[in-house]
């Protein structure tokens, strides 16, 4: 429904999920992984907020108009997760999410997926929203490692 | 968990619950009401996107580390449910939603609740983040009516 997927355009979250990488997807992004979900740093940043989070569906949907009711709650379950971690993980002081639909919506990126976003005092998320940039690989592992390192210890306690 | 809401604080969303109506929340504003959940005309307003609309649960949880994982699932199937009805009613170009947690994620408002957003190119939603004001219950009302006429039709289909 309402979809604006260009036919000759590859979904790039379902490229990731066969296994290939690109300069923006390394399997070392991945935080968070199970039957039907995945999380991963994302490469595109925020001017004061590094290291935010995407929580995909593992099966393709465009939007939050076509996301089956089942796959958007687990979604967003683990949206919650991520945000918990990134408490723990970052030590930021608040978190929050957004999910984009349709190019007047802000989507680029044609495959249901929420932003989960590590807030920090004064970031100026929304005004400063012009200041995003994509970031090397080598850039975004620490904060990875920061975040499989929290999902490690929780798993074990 | 990290929670914020001041002790001598009423929740404002719980009091709209209770029954009671301020001048920013009216029964008129309500569009979708089921037995966990509550969707409402926000009383404030971005610039480019009248007649958001706030999706909540009814039980009271102050943020998304507290919500369980059932009531939040049920809140985003019902934000799903507004996207769609505001694509049929305002006729918008896209939707987006967003979630704040803690005054540092943008949260003031101490009860989880989502903004679901109609959204029209170029609208500037984040850019113009400090372009938001409270309107009053009678620029709220066609937006509502909208919306209402919408849920009937489609009950009714």
């Amino acid at each position: 429904m309402y979809n604006h997927q260009p036919k000759d355009e590859p979904c790039s979250i379902c490229i990731f999920l066969s296994g290939r990488e690109t300069e923006h997807n390394k399997r070392s992004d991945i935080v968070f992984e199970d039957k039907n979900t995945i999380a991963f740093i994302s490469p595109k940043w925020w001017i004061n907020n590094p290291g935010h989070v995407i929580v995909a569906s593992k099966k393709h949907f465009e939007n939050i108009y076509d996301i089956p009711d089942n796959t958007l709650s687990r979604v967003y379950v683990i949206a919650k997760k991520i945000s918990i971690a990134l408490k723990e993980a970052y030590q930021c002081e608040g978190t929050s999410t957004r999910q984009h639909n349709e190019p007047a919506g802000n989507q680029d990126i044609w495959h249901f997926h929420i932003h989960v976003f590590p807030r920090y005092k004064n970031d100026d998320l929304y005004k400063r929203h012009d200041q995003s940039r994509f970031v090397e690989a080598k850039q975004r592992l620490p904060y990875a490692q920061k975040l499989q390192k929290y999902f490690l210890n929780y798993q074990h306690s």
